[in-house]
């Protein structure tokens, strides 16, 4: 059934206190927001893309949200299960001021960053990765770094900022040359090649002491999202495995951030966290 | 003004969506809240001591909240403003299994362990913390572990354990012959004959290359607070400073857990926590 359809049926039932629950990671359903909203329904989803729209679309979508009253939830859009948004929010609403927001927000670069000590060249590393199902099916997806800069631009516009994807400066792990055209196994052979210059990045960094991490910033209205070193004493170096970890430094929280870790992803946890997501909507709904 | 007098001044004036607020760490007024509640009133509060009341009395309270549909709020006895309470909520609510939870749950022990490398004795560490601020007056308040065993229980009690304090076993740093009588610098003259025992137990977690923490653990219906070693890769091995960290391992987050670090006393974040409530709370209520 496409979109349309579903929002003429659902608009002639007029629901009170229902909610489209979109578990898609589909445009098109995005797309039908302002349908499903106009039908009175709420919006409870981990589909990151309402909140990544171009901001007049963005900005439209909101206010018609506030015109109809209707909630739109999505603690799951950065750190699945983890209470990453609500915390935020919490602090916000508070009247806390947010200096600062680092995180590990990429189970898969936690992972490969975690697991890269050199003894395996970082090319094999992301090929096993891939074979034991932590990266997407092309895995550039995830070396992109531009998972890691729709979280920080969903973070930003939760803080207030007035900022598109555009704006969030991305390093992309992927050498320039091999961004282009499908996925084919023969992609690890071209990587390869670059397996030095990573080498040398982590001697360099371990000569300091430091590791090296797949860090998404936003500080000062900037958005960032790169491959830097880490002191081991800084926030974000205690992750281990796939965890995503984030910290908040704010006014408040400001000698040493509020900290908020552990696994980011996963079917399980994202499903908890939209039940969540669900079960508060109950509490904001008139009986 | 006694609370029962202004319990009364509250009943007459027949508040609805009225709430107190009770910045207190008083037993006078917890014995009051019944009054509260049947003068109408919500309970929002950092006070820890309704939690912590003889089973008896605080089931009698939770019993007369269901009653009178009153909501009781207390977000802040566990970490203050960090994302605790809240977190433990909505894994239970949203269907999981809490597993274990452990936690350095004293910013001033944590501080105390994050600190002591030997360099400075155990004793005179106390002494030098407790100028700075970061004990209570009577520095045994906090080396006995019942401010930790407090927390444990509270946890204990939200996941639905039916268990009072007297089950929870506490290992007090405060040696058996000091524990009477009111405290007087003296103490710390005494205290420095246990520095070298201390000392010992450092030695010998170093040897082993763990660290040192004061723990409290919840598992398998039992929780105890102790004085642990912690290898370095432990999820609470990463806390600096005074910094509060728990870790709810439960049957989702159970390869690695879910964790939330960060300052976890002081007048702003408690504030914070307790406002934040406040704000639950006008969701909560019909408008």
């Amino acid at each position: 059934m496409r979109p349309q359809a579903f929002v003429e049926a659902i608009a002639e039932m007029k629901l009170t206190n229902a909610a489209l629950v979109d578990c898609t990671a589909e445009q098109s359903i995005v797309d039908a927001y302002p349908a499903f909203i106009n039908a009175n329904l709420h919006i409870v989803t981990p589909n990151k893309r309402a909140n990544v729209l171009p901001w007049r679309r963005y900005e439209a979508l909101k206010a018609l949200l506030d015109r109809r009253q209707k909630h739109f939830l999505y603690e799951t859009n950065v750190g699945a299960g983890l209470p990453v948004m609500s915390t935020l929010r919490d602090l916000i609403a508070s009247g806390d001021e947010v200096l600062k927001i680092e995180g590990i927000l990429s189970g898969t670069l936690s992972y490969l960053f975690n697991t890269y000590d050199g003894s395996v060249p970082f090319g094999e590393l992301v090929r096993q990765a891939r074979e034991l199902g932590l990266t997407e099916p092309d895995p550039r997806d995830d070396l992109s770094g531009e998972d890691v800069a729709r979280k920080l631009l969903i973070l930003a516009r939760e803080i207030g900022l007035r900022m598109d994807i555009q704006q969030v400066r991305v390093h992309s792990l992927v050498p320039s040359t091999l961004r282009g055209g499908a996925f084919s196994p023969r992609f690890f052979r071209e990587f390869a090649r670059y397996d030095a210059e990573m080498a040398k990045r982590l001697e360099v960094a371990r000569a300091r002491g430091h590791v090296l991490r797949y860090v998404g910033t936003l500080e000062h209205n900037h958005a960032r999202a790169i491959l830097q070193e880490c002191p081991a004493t800084h926030p974000l170096a205690s992750a281990t495995g796939s965890d995503n970890i984030i910290a908040f430094t704010t006014k408040r929280y400001s000698r040493t951030p509020l900290v908020v870790q552990g696994p980011g992803a996963g079917a399980d946890v994202t499903a908890m966290g939209v039940f969540s997501d669900i079960l508060k909507l109950l509490h904001y709904l008139p009986e």
